[in-house]
C-alpha cells in the first residue's frame, strides 16, 4: 500500500505513508480507489525546486492532483454516487461558509485545500476520502485515463467560460503547453471557428496543429499580430488567452485583439507584467483573469463523454506506479514531444 | 433573363420582371451574380396563403432569400469585396439612421427591407445590387450550395449567441424542422456537451439523431421532460429552444429547464401562448425572445468554413432554375424525408 | 415569552408555543432577540386563507418573516457577529450540499427552508436561533424599523439587479403595491433616471409619486403603453417591472417595453398568463423570472445605512407586540393608504 | 463672429477663422449655435503641449469639445429636433460604415472624427454643423451649463456602465480629478451604496466628500487598500475605477478588490502600467479598460433631468466668451478649489 512521496526537494520515494485523518468517511464522503493520475507541471515543480511561490515543502509530501479512480465506500448522506461508481475528482475543497464559497466562486476561497499543495496531501496513493460534491460520475464512455484529464481540462474549459466565447468567433491561444493546448480545444468546443496557437516550440505546435482548426504560428520566425492581422482584414480575434506565463508573452496580449475583444490571463506571473493599458483602452478590452475552475468537472466529463472534445491526443505517454520515480524524472527533463504523462496505480 | 415571381397566392411564373431602381449601384454597394437560392417556408407560405400575418402580396414578387453568388461589379467606396469573389448575402437591410440599428441591433430596426417580404423583391432572379455591408466573402472552403444555408443558419447561431451558451451545457430543441435542426447544430458548435431535439415526426428525428451527439425525442410516446429529468438525476437543461411555433410546445417550455436555465423563443407564435409564470420563478429562467439575426453571418461562414458546423446533411435536394415552380410545389407538399431543398441558377 | 400563533385560518392567538429544536444552537448560528416584525401580505393570506398554493396550515404555526433583532448568544464557529449586535435576517435557509446552493443560486434550491412557510415557523416570538450566514449586522444609521424593511426590499434590489439596469435606463413598475413599491425605489437606486409606476389606485399611486422622480400611471383613466411611448417619442422605456401579480397586467408586460428591454417577472401568478410571443420577440425581449432573492440582504443594509435607498416613507403604522392580532385585523382590511405595518416586540 | 484659436502651442487668439466646409448643413444634419462649452484638460493641454500623444497642432485649430447650445436651423431628413430646440452634443463622429460602428461600438473605431483633436476643429465658435444622431434635445430642468457637463459625465457613465454595478456594491474611485468626480458621482447613481474616492490633494478629496455618500483618502497619509480591508471585514471593494492615469496608482489596482471584482481602467497612460497580475488571478478579477463613452448622452441627460445626478456642484467658475484666453491661463495653473470652468458664448 505505497504512496509516491516527495520527501523534501529531488528526491522521490514509493513508500507507505499513512494518513490517518484522511481515512475518516463522513457522512456526505466517498472513498476512492485510485486509478489514473496525471503528472502535472506543478507536480514536477515541487519535485525540483520544493516550492511553488509561498507554497514550501517542509515535509514528506504525497504528489498528484489529475485523477480518477473507483467508489469503494459511501457516507450516509450520499445520494448520487455508490459503490463501483467509475469517478473523477476535483482536487481542491473550499471551506463552505466562506463567502466566496457561498457566492458560487468558491475557487477564490482563500481557505481551499488542494491536494499536492503543501501541507495538503496528492493522490499517488492507494485511496482517499472526498466529498461527494466534488466527485464526479463517468459515462461508459469516458476511460480513466481520459477522467484523469479532466482536472488540466477544466482550467481550458473555465478560461473559456469566462471569455463568454459567442459562436464563430476567433481566437488566439499563447502557448503550446498542456495548458495552451487544453485551452485551444476548450475554445474550439466553446464556439470558436478556429483558433491560432503561437509558441517558441515547433513539435509543441505540430501537436497542436493537429488537434483541430488550428493555424500555429512560431513567434521565433512570425509576428503573431501581423499574421492574425493580415488574416482578418486588420481586425484581429475576438479572443486571446494568455496561456504562457511568459512575461514577454504578455507584453503582447492586445496586439492581435479586436475592438471589444477580450483577453483571459491564464499562465502564473510572479512579477507584475507590463500591461499596455493604452493598447487595451483603444479597442475597450476586457481582460479575464482566472484561477484554477469553478463549476467545470461535471462540464468537462460530459464534453469529453459526448466527444465534443477528444484529449486522447494528448495523453502521450503511461507509466505503472512502480515505475513513478522514473516518470516523474524524465517529466522533470521537459521532453518537447510528450504534453501528458499518467501513472496507472494497480487495481 | 428570368425571375421566379409570384404573381399571387397560388400561382408562380418564371418570367422577365424588371426592378429598374434596384438596378442603381451606389457607392457602398456590390451587383452580384446569383448562384443558389435555398426555398425557406415563408417563401412557401407565401405561394401557398399569399401572406404571413401583416404582410400581404398585393403585387407580383419575386421570391427567395437564402442566397449566394458571385460579385460582378463593386461601388466605389467599397474596400472589402471585388469582381469575382464568391459572397453570400443578408437580406435585410435596415435603416443606418434608426436608434435600434445604431446600438447595434439593426435586426429589431422596425424599418428593416427584409428580400421576399411585401413589397420588397426576394432574388430568385439573375442579379441583384446590395450593400457592402451585408455581403460576405466566403473562404474556398465554402461552396455556394452550403453558402446559401448560411441565412438559416444564422437564425440557429443567434438563437445559440443569445441563450450564452456555457461549454458543456446540454440543451433540448423542440422541433425537427430545417430551424430546429440548424439550432441543434448551432447549440452543439456553441458549446453544448450534447442536444436533446423533440418532434412528433420519426423521419425528422431520424435526420436530427444522425447530426452529432444528439437525442431524438417523438413526444408522441415519451415525455421530454421525464426523459431528460430521469437523465439528469433532476436537473434538467441549461437551455430550451422553442423551434416549433406550436402553441402546444411552447406551454410546455419550462418543464425540462434546470434551475437558473434559459429558454430561447425562435418559432414565430400568431397568438399569446400559455406561459406558466410559476414553473419559470421557480427555477429563476431567463427567456430570450429573437428575431431572425444581427452579426451572425460572418460567424456562419467561418463555422462553415472549418468544419466547426456541417450544414451539408440539411440539403436534401437540388433543382435547376427552370424547374422552380415544380420545386415550390414540391416544397409545399411538406415531404417529411426533406430539410432543404435548393434552387441553382444559370451562370 | 409569548409568541403570535396562527391557530389555523382565522384564527389568531398570542400564547406560549415551545419550539425545542429551534433551540439548539450550532456552532455557525446565532441566538437573536427579535425587536421589529414586519407583516408580509404571506403572512396575511395564511391568515385569511390558511394556505399559499401547495402550502398549508395543518398545525398551528407563528407568522412572520420580515425580522431586526439583537444577537444574544453566539456559536463556537460564529467570527462575524458578537453579542449585541443589532441585525436583521434572511429568513430562508438553503440546504448547503444541493446543486444550487453550492452554484450560488441558493433561493431556487427546493430545499429551503423559508420561516412562516407551512411548516416552518415564521419569528414574531421572543427569540430565534439563526445560521450566522443569513444573519447580518446593521450600521448604526439603520434603524430595527427599517432593518425589519430589508426583506421585502431584498425583492425589489433582487429584481434591479436581474434586470441589469443601466445608469439612465427608464423603467415602467406595473403594481404600486408594497412590493411596487420597493422596486421602484431599487430600480432608482439601480441606476434608472426615472421610473412610471402603474397602478389602478390613486391613494398607492400617490405614494409611489411621493418617492422620487416616479410618474403615476392610473390604469384606469390611461394606457400606461400611451403615456410611455408619447414620452419617449416611439421608443418605450428599458425595463418593464411586472409587480401586480393580475393576468391582465401580465398580458400586457411588452407594449411599454423598448427594443431590446428587460421585462422582471416578480408577482406571482397561480395561472399560466397569456404570453404575446410576437410582442416579445419583435423587440428581442428579455424576460427575466425571479424567486425571492439571494444574497440581497447585505447590500440592502449598505444602501439604507448611505441613505441610498429610504424606506422610512414605506413604514406607515407601528404596533405592539401585544396589539398584534388586532395589527393583523387591519392588515386583513387592505387600508389603501397603509404600504407597510410592523410589529414591535417587547425588549 | 469670433472662435478661440490656438494658433499653436501657448497661443490663443479670439479671431474670425471660416470653416466652410463645416457650415454645409447635411439632410441628417442641424445647425447649432454654441451657448456653453467648459474647458477640458486635453483643451489645456494642447494649449500648453502643443500636442496629446500622437495627435499634433500643426495649425491653427479651434479648441473646446464639451458643449450646449441651440438648434438654429435642420435638415432635410432630421425628425427629432426643431428650431430654437436646447440641445448638447456629442464631440465624436464615426464612420457609419466601420465595423465597429455598426456593432454599436462607435466609441472604438478608429475612423471616429472629435471636436478640438487636430486637424478637427472644436466649438468655442458662433455655431456648429452636427449630426442629429448626435445631438440631443435637453428638457426644461437641465440648464446649459449643466448640458455642457455632460461631456465629462458620459466618461464616468460609461466607465459606471461598463462596470456592470450591481446595487449595493461599494467601489473605489482613484482620482478626484473632473473625471474622477464625475465618475464617483456615476457609481453611486449608478448602484453603489457608497464610494471611496483616493488622492493625494485635500482640497480635491473636499470636493469629492461633499457630493455624496462618499468617504476620502489622502493617499500620502493612509493606504486605500488598508482602510477599505478593515471597513469591509477583508473583503474588498466590488468595483476600483483608475481615473488618475498615474502609473504608481495603476500599479495597486488589484489591493483593495473583492473576489470576483471589477476594475475599470479610466486613466490615459502613456507607457505600459505594471499590472500584479497574480493580485488579479486570485481574486478572478475583470478588468475593463474604457475610451471616452458610447450610447451614453441621453443617459445622462435623462440622470441630470431627473435629479439622479447633480453636476452643478462641479462647474465651479464661468467665463464670458470674451474672456476666454483668460480663462485658459487660470485652467492652465490648475487651480485645486477648481474642477470644471466653463465659457459662455455671446448670444
Amino acid at each position: 500500500m505505497k504512496s509516491l512521496v516527495l520527501e523534501q526537494k529531488g528526491e522521490l520515494a514509493l513508500r507507505d505513508l499513512p494518513i490517518e485523518k484522511d481515512e475518516v468517511l463522513g457522512p456526505h464522503d466517498v472513498r476512492i480507489k485510485l486509478h489514473t493520475v496525471g503528472i502535472c507541471g506543478s507536480d514536477v515543480h515541487y519535485y525540483t525546486h520544493g516550492r511553488i511561490g509561498p507554497f514550501v515543502v517542509n515535509a514528506p509530501m504525497i504528489l498528484g492532483h489529475e485523477a480518477s479512480g473507483t467508489v469503494i465506500e459511501v457516507g450516509s448522506a450520499v445520494t448520487t454516487l455508490k459503490e463501483g461508481d467509475r469517478v473523477c475528482m476535483e482536487p481542491g475543497i473550499p471551506d463552505p461558509n466562506s463567502r466566496a464559497t457561498r457566492m458560487g466562486m468558491y475557487n477564490v476561497d482563500p481557505k481551499v485545500r488542494f491536494w499536492a499543495t503543501p501541507p495538503v496531501h496528492g493522490v499517488l496513493r492507494p485511496t482517499v476520502v472526498h466529498p461527494e460534491a466534488f466527485t464526479f460520475k463517468l459515462p461508459e464512455t469516458v476511460s480513466f485515463a481520459e477522467a484523469a484529464m479532466v482536472e488540466p481540462l477544466a482550467v481550458g474549459v473555465h478560461a473559456a467560460t469566462k471569455a463568454r466565447i459567442k459562436p464563430g468567433d476567433i481566437a488566439l491561444v499563447m502557448g503550446a503547453g498542456p495548458i495552451g493546448l487544453v485551452t485551444a480545444l476548450s475554445a474550439l468546443a466553446a464556439g470558436c471557428a478556429r483558433v491560432y496557437v503561437s509558441d517558441l516550440d515547433d513539435a509543441k505546435l505540430a501537436i497542436a496543429a493537429s488537434l483541430g482548426p488550428i493555424t500555429p504560428i512560431n513567434v521565433t520566425r512570425q509576428s503573431a499580430a501581423e499574421v492574425i492581422l493580415k488574416d482578418t482584414d486588420g481586425w484581429g480575434v475576438e479572443v486571446v488567452f494568455e496561456a504562457t506565463g511568459s512575461p514577454r508573452a504578455a507584453a503582447t496580449i492586445f496586439e492581435a485583439l479586436c475592438p471589444g475583444g477580450c483577453v483571459v490571463m491564464i499562465g502564473g506571473q510572479p512579477d507584475p507584467i507590463a500591461y499596455d493599458a493604452g493598447a487595451a483602452m483603444i479597442r475597450e478590452a476586457r481582460v479575464e483573469n482566472i484561477f484554477r475552475y469553478a463549476h467545470a468537472f461535471p462540464r468537462c466529463v460530459a464534453m469529453i463523454g459526448s466527444g465534443a472534445i477528444d484529449v486522447k491526443p494528448l495523453i502521450t505517454r503511461t507509466f505503472q506506479f512502480d515505475e513513478s520515480v522514473h516518470a516523474f524524472e524524465i517529466a522533470a527533463s521537459a521532453p518537447s514531444g510528450d504534453v501528458k504523462m499518467q501513472i496507472e496505480l494497480p487495481q
